[in-house]
């Protein structure tokens, strides 16, 4: 049997997203022992050109709902990008599993070779469905949740592998 | 249509394994203008507890290949972890490429339900084809290609996710 567009979307983003929010609670509780500023770490960025950690989760949010509402054809939600406390981005990855889990099977399935078409200023960049999930917006979303998960880890947060992985 | 097997694995390692070549060749670019040590950034750890910049990049390999041979019921080629330049670890990959690419569609379609099994040390972890490859083997490798790639964009290698990315 092949794998659905649905199955390689939708339960992957809740099931990483989950992941995600339990490496925040390891998060918290660090900055709450150690007594550290609730900006310190949502602020710190791995260079500094780089986007800082609240940016990373915001858009590993926007990727998961992006893609499951592309592929399903329905409106993407969309988010104040006001989060500042490790409270405030769980929240807002809570949101983005309550939409995924909105998305039904039979709206995702059947859309690997729908048009997808993504708009950044000027710019637009042509899809087939397959290749959108698995070429662009998997790998966008794994780095954004990767990148998170680094920024935490090099600032001594005792997360790891299986706090990424969670159960498969 | 769904998406076979085949089409959410091989396709998609060999793809990224190529951009993270590119990004290696940016790594050495900067190197040599800069005139850093070679053993500088391979050796790079992003916190004192986790696996140094080669590691990562052994294992986003080892990961790619290790699926491949296991849902195509081939054995895993084995090769030594003794890469201490880019150069080195461009080989690395160039072989993995090498060996993704004999696997053929047929090999490993089908094999969504296949059981696979993971050891590591006593402890064993079962899995059925398409959990380990889409819960497991994805995650796993598109997290060890970020760690690279951040690693080398934290110590002022001029890559963006572009380079990450690449052509879909």
């Amino acid at each position: 049997m092949n794998i659905s567009m649905y199955q390689a979307s939708v339960p992957r983003f809740v099931n990483i997203l989950g992941n995600l929010s339990g490496i925040l609670d390891k998060a918290q509780a660090h900055i709450d022992a150690k007594k550290i500023d609730a900006s310190a770490l949502p602020t710190y960025r791995l260079y500094p050109d780089m986007l800082p950690m609240t940016k990373q989760v915001q858009i590993a949010c926007d990727t998961a709902k992006g893609a499951a509402a592309r592929l399903a054809g329905v409106e993407i939600p969309v988010f104040e990008d006001d989060e500042k406390t490790f409270a405030d981005l769980k929240a807002r990855i809570a949101k983005t599993i309550a939409f995924l889990q909105t998305i039904k099977p039979a709206q995702v399935d059947g859309s690997d070779d729908k048009d997808i078409v993504l708009k950044r200023g000027d710019k637009e960049t042509h899809y087939k469905g397959m290749q959108f999930l698995l070429g662009h917006a998997v790998p966008n979303f794994y780095f954004h949740v990767t990148a998170t998960y680094l920024i935490l880890r090099h600032n001594g947060v005792e997360v790891g592998k299986r706090d990424f992985l969670g159960n498969p």
